[in-house]
C-alpha cells in the first residue's frame, strides 16, 4: 500500500536528499537516483519503466488523485508525500510549475543492455557532448525520428542533470540510451555490424551520397573540437554537411538532425 | 583621421551609452545603435558593412594595432578608444573575452531592401521567434546553407539583443535579414512570386514530397503555438516533418534545418 505523509521541514532527510540530488552529479552517481519535475516528465518516466522512489506533490497546484492517476497502476511501490509551499518552492526547478517532483532510480545505460527490434537499426552517437541544451535537443530529435538508440560516448556528465531533463522535455526517458567510452562504443558497433558514419568538417564525402539503409550509426562530436581521431579512423565513412557560409559551424543538434532525417528519407523511399 | 582616447570613468557618456545599449532593447531601437563584442563579431560586422560608431579596446588583451587590423581600411571614420580594466569588465558580456567591444549602427532590415542575386532564392521565414538561442541557431543554419535571406515576421524583440549576437556567433551580420509584420511578409513573398511552404504539425503533406527548386520560402513558427492561421491560409503548401516518437516536438531551429537541407539536396541533385 502507498504510504502518505506530509512534510513541511527543510531538515527532513528526504527533502535534503532531493535537494542534493538536484544539484550534485556526484551524488546522483553515488546514490543511483535523480530528481525529475513536471507532469509530462513524470508520465514519460513511468512509461519508460523508471522506478519512482518518492513522489512529492504540492496540493495547492495538483490534487493527490491526479498524482495517483499519473502513476497508473504502480502506486503500491511508491511513497507519495504531500509537501508544504516552502518545500515545494525549494524543490521546484522551473518557473512554470506543475506541483509534482519525484526521486527516481537511474538506469545503468550499459551498452550490453541495448536491444534492437529493428534488424537494421538507426542509431545516433554523440561524443562528449557538453551543453545540457544540446543534449536535450539531440534527445528530442532522436525521439521524433524514433531512433533505435542514442549512445553517449565519453560522457562529460550524467544524463540526469536537471537541465538535460528539462531541455529534452522528457525525451531522456523515451529514448533507449547507452553510455560508454569511445573505445567501448566503437567495439560495440563493430561487433554488431553497424556501419559508422562520422560527421566531420574534414571529410570529403557529402552526407547525401551515403546510403543509410543498412544498420547505421550517425556519429557527431562537439562543436568546438569535433570528433576524436579514434572515431574518424574507425569510421565506415566520414561524411560532411557542406557549409557554404561565412562561418563553418552549425549547432551540433542541428547537424545531427540533418543527417538523421536524410537517413529517414532514404529508408522511407 | 581616427581620434584616440583613453577612458577610465564609468560616468563617461560613451560608456553609459554602451551599457544602456547592451541592456535595453528600447534604447537600441530609439537610438538605432547596438553593442557587439569579440574579434570574430567585429570582423563579420565590418564585412557585413555595418557602420561602427565607436570601438573600445582593453590594451592588456588586444593591441591597438590589432584592432586597427580588424577594421581594415575604414579606420578614419571610427573613434577607437582605449578603456581601463574596470570599464572593460563592465562592458564585456562574455567570460572568454577578446578585449574589444564596439557600438555599431543598426540596419533597418526593411523588406524592400532585400536583394536577390539568385533568380530562384531560397529563404527562411521565422514567425515570432522568442528565444535568442533559437534565433541564433536559425541564423547559423541560414549562414551554413548560404540562404538568400532570412525574414523575421512579427518579431518579438530586436535582432541586436546581445544573446542573439552571441548565440548566432556573428551570423546576425552575415545573413541578409528582413523584418516585417506577417501580413507584410506574406505580401512581399507573393508579389515576388516566391512559393510559401509552411511547416505545421497539422499538415498532411510530407516535407520530402515538395519540390523546393523554384523560388521558395520555408516558414516556421514557434515551438509553443506553431504558425498563425494567416500563414497556413496563405501557404502554397503546408508541410509536415513526420514525428514518430512519444513527443511531437523538435527544436524550431532543428525543424527548420531539416527542411532547408532537404531543399538544398534537391537543388544540388
Amino acid at each position: 500500500m502507498a504510504e502518505y505523509k506530509y512534510i513541511s521541514s527543510l531538515q527532513n532527510p528526504m527533502i535534503k536528499k532531493a535537494l542534493t540530488l538536484k544539484e550534485k552529479s556526484r551524488e546522483r552517481k553515488k546514490i543511483g537516483c535523480f530528481v525529475l519535475e513536471g507532469v509530462r516528465e513524470l508520465q514519460l518516466a513511468v512509461k519508460g519503466n523508471y522506478e519512482l522512489e518518492t513522489v512529492f506533490f504540492y496540493a495547492d497546484i495538483i490534487a493527490k488523485e491526479e498524482v495517483l492517476g499519473l502513476l497508473g497502476q504502480e502506486i503500491d511501490h511508491k511513497v507519495i508525500i504531500e509537501i508544504s509551499k516552502d518545500i515545494y518552492q525549494k524543490l521546484a526547478y522551473r518557473e512554470t510549475t506543475e506541483g509534482v517532483v519525484a526521486i527516481a532510480k537511474s538506469k545503468l545505460h550499459s551498452l550490453d543492455s541495448l536491444k534492437f527490434s529493428n534488424k537494421k537499426p538507426l542509431i545516433l552517437v554523440a561524443e562528449a557532448p557538453e551543453k545540457p541544451g544540446n543534449i536535450g535537443a539531440l534527445l528530442r530529435t532522436a525521439d521524433a525520428a524514433n531512433l533505435d538508440a542514442v549512445i553517449i560516448a565519453n560522457p562529460k556528465g550524467d544524463l540526469y542533470n536537471p537541465n538535460i531533463i528539462r531541455s529534452s522535455i522528457g525525451c531522456v526517458f523515451t529514448n533507449q540510451i547507452g553510455v560508454g567510452s569511445t573505445e567501448e562504443v566503437v567495439e560495440f558497433l563493430k561487433s554488431n555490424n553497424i556501419a559508422i558514419y562520422c560527421a566531420a568538417l574534414t571529410a570529403s564525402e557529402k552526407y547525401t551520397t551515403v546510403k543509410y539503409t543498412e544498420a547505421s550509426a550517425i556519429v557527431v562530436g562537439t562543436e568546438a573540437t569535433g570528433l576524436s581521431s579514434e572515431w574518424l579512423e574507425n569510421a565506415t565513412k566520414n561524411i560532411i554537411i557542406p557549409m557554404e557560409g561565412e562561418i563553418d559551424s552549425m549547432n551540433v543538434s542541428v547537424s545531427a538532425a540533418i543527417v538523421i532525417f536524410e537517413a529517414k528519407r532514404q529508408r522511407d523511399s
